[in-house]
């Protein structure tokens, strides 16, 4: 999302620093979910207040935006969600392996042309770290409304050995409805009458024996 | 698939009268694992010598078809196919709670038309049935050449409770392709350049606790 240089943007961020950590291993309670692309940040707001005794980390690019997300948390006093500053390529770094229980992707950029499928925050070498980052339980919430983009990434959960669950072509018309949370853009889109595709990716046991067959 | 009427149908059967039984519940020996839908039973027939140790029951609702299938397997002199004349309907009637460990449905008819969904083989009415009969690490194995019949699947099993593995889209290209058994229909699709939609649906631990937020 592109929006303009926001005002005084480094005084806001001052006056909200105490929610901004530079590293995930800052965070000592359990358990750990993030949020990859937090954007203004209403849902990981509604999130973290419905479940106050997880950790949450929002996670962003962009600074000028991560910015409006946490002055929304600091308004609200919820006291439960911190900001990380970074790219998605880059969490490898910022946590430690197996101490995240969820990982929720919503409305990533679908980078729809084909030369730019590396891109894709659902492509095997980000699903390589973020099956680094998950606890054994660990899953990757994943909400889009781009339906190529949705083909895409089921392939490459599956490529990766995620299994699949509460998936849905029509998340709002679906059993799984009544516990959604809308981000901004989700409203938006939905509102138009665009249709919303989810699913829960997770790691089988590990005590799971290879497939013989198929 | 309609096909002329066999001669000498009803003799032909009695030549491969042990190979048919009436009721899955004369079967003893386990493993067993069933198709529906068997065709010329090309498929029932790789995979059982494959897989000596399972007994497999391959049920087809029409008798010449399935006539075509218990001669092929007669022939071969294998050992572990039994058939089972039926409507898959009547499925819960003709096996024992928990008893199938796995269901494969390949290339069902996908009846197109909105109106007829409720006869696709894996309609929520089909889905509860399947359930019923699986044992507690049941899968069904599930393949079609049509993009619409799938997204309708993946649906129902979701919505059913089912959890989702090994889903392509593509599976002659996908790292599932190795251990895959062609069927007739399979080859012929397939060398026309469909790509063949392939998905394991599978039931949780039945400790899983109900998910809170999705």
């Amino acid at each position: 999302m592109r929006m303009r240089k926001k005002k005084h943007g480094a005084e806001r961020i001052a006056a909200c620093a105490d929610l901004f950590i530079q590293n995930g291993t800052e965070i000592t309670e359990k358990p750990v979910e993030i949020e990859i692309g937090c954007g203004k940040g209403a849902f990981i707001a509604a999130l973290a207040q419905q479940n106050p005794d997880v950790t949450y980390v929002a996670i962003e690019k962009i600074s000028d935006v991560i910015l409006l997300a946490a002055e929304k948390i600091k308004s609200s006093h919820i006291a439960n969600v911190r900001f990380l500053i970074s790219d998605a390529a880059k969490i490898g770094e910022l946590f430690s392996p197996g101490s995240v229980r969820r990982i929720y992707l919503n409305f990533s950029d679908p980078w729809p042309k084909s030369g730019y499928y590396k891109r894709r925050l659902t492509y095997q070498s980000f699903l390589s770290l973020y099956r680094s980052l998950l606890t054994d339980e660990g899953e990757i919430v994943f909400k889009t409304d781009n339906a190529a983009f949705f083909a895409f990434s089921l392939e490459q959960f599956t490529a990766a050995g995620f299994h699949l669950k509460n998936l849905t072509d029509d998340l709002h018309n679906s059993s799984f409805a009544e516990n959604n949370i809308m981000t901004e853009y989700e409203k938006i889109f939905s509102e138009k009458g665009f249709p919303i595709h989810h699913v829960i990716a997770f790691l089988p046991p590990s005590n799971d024996q290879p497939e013989k067959r198929i």
